[in-house]
């Protein structure tokens, strides 16, 4: 009747008993009477050991071979599943992402979709088979080489596939039971959302919900193409990701759809910042041309005696070695006094669309924080979103108690069986 | 100055030593001022572990499947290659065979080459890049799906894209100095060849010798290219094989090239066939109609008094089976005793040009085999090939005794220095 795509992620098809799981998934959909077009990444650990055999013939792979050798991953995973399928009497056929018609641009490592031309898909489930794709990555327009599109590819490989196709869903399936009001390994009252919008799920995947990747929520949004995030290990409904929340859930619909948390990042501060026009400009400019992506920024009101300010910023602990050696080699020429690292942050988000019409909600959040004994450090707001920095120790404690404080606990809003880990 | 193609087996990229051993010695053939192109095989035992995998999800893997499968081992081999290259300052680029025009039927597992149009790989060697090519594979001129050349393929490969290209040489690099006339496992007094024919090597394979694939040989006759067979562990000089042996060398080339012996083979006798038209060919149509390749065959007289005769014939252990249910079939029809198996055979067997004027080879041949005690079950004679059945047990001694026999002992004729390993 419709036409679904699919997403199956590497600890799903680990192993041939998970292929032949997911095969038999797959096989069911067909069997439902829906064309299906399934994308697929690579087994479990595979690109990790790609990339030690990489780095065991060089420092430095160049992004064209790197993505030569990753994007064999998908290819072994993509053709065992398209076997496991055919064995169950089900004529499927693989496509590496060049076939499939996923067109990028050059930028290797983290290539962008271009275009996706599906020719030879169509022309697949319109004989009656079931398409496998590789997930993660493309060709380049320009210089026809293999291309891949980064890490969480392989869900915007399928969503730019099922936009292209003009499915009626993307399924992303995963090891969880769908997206959650926070993660409940932190908070054992979380509870599975039924629906997200597509600009709550943006925010929840900035503030670190690792459900569903940044680009393809974008891409989802952009065709608005309703995306059900599911588990491979159970039947249940998952949440669905749409442009809104449906009416009738309205009226019961929480003010906070989620609370995400992060220990990520790391921040530093910049001691003695000589509070002149271009200062801060000049800083940032040296952070962006070294590739370091940055998050929150806060900048204190300079002490009126000195004229100096202190700047803190927040960003992925990975890049903290990177950007102090960025900010020492223009200390001299700024002229600030000293730089702080503390990776012992952790990031606390609350998202909701609801927050739009309800001014109360950060006097609530922030209420709850200091019942709860958690010093709030940095702040920074969206439209649907509050995030604050607090020590890394009291992260989880501050998740839970925003979590009771808007309602959201499981037993405060319906009991929910989880069919899944809950991981 | 010339255009030299080289192709690396498994065992000569089987870890990352091996890569970087042979990305020196690639750069290395650079640096002397040539354009490479590599051909590279799968790491090591790639190739089996693969086929495993898709063991564990089907009985039956689709040819079509298990050739996208297979062929991500050589994507793996070629970037980590072309990584070790890049990694010691010199441009390398893979490509997949069908980037670098390698054009097949589809006959997946075991497809033809059509044609090759390496236009990329021209593009990137005149642009002074190193040209990485994945041997083994290629693509459908038909449904453009991912081709597989079969077991040996690599060596194909490379000998085609070497045609394609008017190389100077193709060089098969392996683990072994060179072709030698025996298995120094077998006959320790085994020597190199300096030059083989391309007639002689053909002859070699079919009879066993394991050091280049038939068809890769099949290919360097039809294009007259030569063939450099040399060890990836010593700068030795390896064997040419070429049109014709050197002019100089004629005097001295020996009767005989080498000794090939085969212990993979079995033998079948068929029991009382009735000595009528159109039987024999009845047996092995049905043999033929089931993809069997059989090997010798000897049909006895049949004696005056019974109308029925003997067929016995050679086929690989592997199809014993196989063939032996295939004869049982068609035993009411054709009305023959019985079906005896053999699988304790060997072949034993003589190549060399220059026997096709020296008469006595034959008779030498045998009277070395009465003196060594070896008896003799099968004959069957080429042009310039002699082969023999015997048993199993006796037949590293019969390679010994006709090595000695014809001269081609290395204290016979010339002291060699083995400089790997010998095997």
């Amino acid at each position: 009747m419709g036409l679904i795509v699919q997403k199956y992620g590497g600890s799903s098809v680990a192993d041939a008993e998970g292929m032949k799981r997911v095969a038999a998934r797959i096989v069911a959909t067909k069997k439902a009477g829906h064309q299906v077009v399934v994308v697929v990444s690579a087994m479990g650990d595979t690109t990790d050991e790609l990339i030690d055999l990489a780095n065991a013939v060089t420092p430095i792979p160049q992004g064209r071979e790197l993505d030569m050798l990753l994007t064999a991953g998908e290819r072994i995973s993509m053709a065992l599943l398209a076997m496991a399928i055919n064995n169950l009497g089900f004529e499927a056929l693989s496509f590496t992402g060049s076939q499939a018609g996923v067109i990028t641009d050059s930028v290797h490592g983290k290539a962008r979709i271009i275009d996706v031309t599906p020719g030879r898909i169509r022309e697949a489930i319109d004989a009656g088979s079931i398409a496998i794709v590789a997930g993660f990555q493309g060709i380049s327009q320009d210089t026809k080489d293999i291309t891949t599109l980064g890490r969480g590819g392989s869900d915007t490989t399928a969503v730019a596939l099922a936009a292209a196709l003009d499915a009626d869903v993307c399924e992303i399936y995963t090891d969880v039971d769908g997206v959650f009001s926070a993660d409940p390994r932190a908070v054992p009252a979380a509870r599975k959302l039924k629906t997200v919008t597509y600009e709550e799920m943006l925010e929840l995947a900035a503030a670190g919900a690792k459900v569903l990747h940044l680009r393809c929520v974008e891409y989802a949004r952009r065709f608005n193409l309703p995306i059900h995030v599911r588990s491979s290990f159970s039947p249940n409904e998952g949440t669905w990701v749409v442009e809104n929340h449906p009416e009738g859930d309205t009226m019961e619909q929480a003010i906070i759809s989620g609370v995400a948390h992060d220990k990520s990042e790391a921040k530093i501060t910049i001691v003695g910042v000589p509070d002149r026009t271009g200062v801060a400009a000049r800083i940032f400019q040296s952070i962006a041309d070294n590739d370091i992506n940055i998050d929150m920024i806060v900048q204190n009101v300079s002490a009126a005696a000195t004229g100096l300010t202190d700047i803190s910023f927040t960003l992925p602990k990975s890049e903290g070695q990177k950007a102090t050696q960025v900010l020492q080699r223009i200390q001299g020429e700024i002229g600030f006094a000293s730089i702080l690292f503390d990776d012992t942050i952790g990031k606390l988000s609350l998202v909701g669309a609801g927050m739009r019409s309800h001014p109360g909600v950060t006097a609530t959040f922030f209420a709850a924080m200091a019942d709860a004994g958690v010093n709030i450090e940095m702040i920074s707001t969206s439209e649907i979103r509050i995030s604050i920095i607090v020590r890394e120790a009291d992260l989880e404690r501050g998740a839970k108690a925003a979590h009771t404080a808007f309602g959201l606990d499981a037993d405060q809003i319906e009991a929910v069986v989880y069919g899944g880990t809950g991981r």
